[in-house]
């Protein structure tokens, strides 16, 4: 069976969680520390990083971006990042502003600081990190907002991978309550219309030990 | 005539530079300041970096990862990204290591402290960033020097965008004079190799207004 090294509040994971589901690609979770610098998994993936996907017949493939990248060759019928050439460069230059800007302007900076550092003993949030990841928190928000209202889905007219790594981040923050819906305009519609989706329902149903999600992360009709 | 915007320190600039002239895809460069955030550029690239492609028929192709996925589709002709399924994820893997951790260990640290800084006018080079800079700057050096005895070329047998994407980065630190080739072991004659290929003069051939190149920077026999 495939294997999915992942850590439950890394949105990277949560992308390829959600993209492997959606893609009906069966698989196996197995929980990573990567804090803890495991050996046979710095094997498997030298930078320490998760995601890692291991394939049936042993490929490995580590870095989220690179396996979205693997998938979309080796199981083509799907089409996460386009068709059209401009689709695709659409498709890719919005993962690449969610999962590298909105990384480290905001996810790395609050989930980063209360989460991760507290798990890999490294000591308190910074609270000028918290602080920075609250602003940029609320422009990006407010750009998210606007694609949504613009466009059927984040990247033109169809569901692409753009709107899985989206999802990816903002359920993590939604999970750790960081996220204000009343704020978030069309941002809100398009995040219920996916949490909706099949493919999301082993996200919602995870908990995570001594972290309360809260009570509306769960809820399709928050 | 395709137009791709840059800055000459730009490591992910001089990445395309060369796959540009490698592949012989004939094209015309403009500086482009990112610090000055210029309306009529953020409108091409909204994330406001560089590079950005702009291809003869208007398709606008912004960041750099994006352009190499982009021109890997549109001229399939050369294999940069590896033939069969595992050298591709070898390759991106690597170019993942390479513009992700070693930039935002080294080179951000390095050329953005030192360079892009000033020309931004945002100040003086911080001391505790350069002394991270120089610090992971030997250790990845150890990594690729190992690549490079252990490998005909950085992924595997092939020349590949891990190549390019790393000569990118020791091009802009090499100009600036931070790389000790006396203690680069392999990685210094892989080096000498990628600088003698013709795609390279350009950049060896390239001088900055304020910053001079050590004597040895367009020097092939160094």
């Amino acid at each position: 069976m495939r294997v999915l090294y992942h850590q439950p509040l890394s949105p990277h994971s949560r992308k390829i969680r959600l993209v492997l589901s959606e893609r009906r690609l069966p698989f196996e979770l197995k929980l990573e520390r990567p804090w803890d610098r495991r050996p046979e998994y710095l094997e498997l993936n030298p930078a320490g990083t998760v995601p890692t996907l291991v394939e049936d017949d042993g490929l490995v493939v580590p870095d989220s971006g690179v396996i979205c990248e693997y998938l979309d060759e080796a199981y083509p019928d799907t089409a996460m990042l386009g068709r059209t050439r401009m689709e695709r460069v659409e498709v890719r230059r919005l993962v690449a502003w969610i999962d590298g800007r909105f990384a480290h302007d905001v996810t790395d900076n609050l989930i980063g600081e209360k989460y991760f550092k507290r798990a890999a003993g490294r000591g308190h949030p910074d609270s000028g990190a918290l602080r920075m990841g609250y602003g940029h928190l609320k422009s990006h928000m407010a750009y998210f907002a606007w694609l949504a209202e613009t466009r059927k889905w984040l990247a033109g007219n169809s569901l692409s991978l753009a709107d899985f790594a989206l999802a990816g981040h903002l359920s993590s923050l939604d999970y750790t309550g960081e996220i204000d819906w009343s704020e978030a305009g069309a941002a809100k519609d398009w995040y219920a219309r996916m949490k909706s989706r099949p493919c999301f329902r082993s996200l919602l149903a995870d908990r995570i030990a001594g972290v309360e999600p809260p009570d509306h992360y769960a809820d399709l009709d928050f």
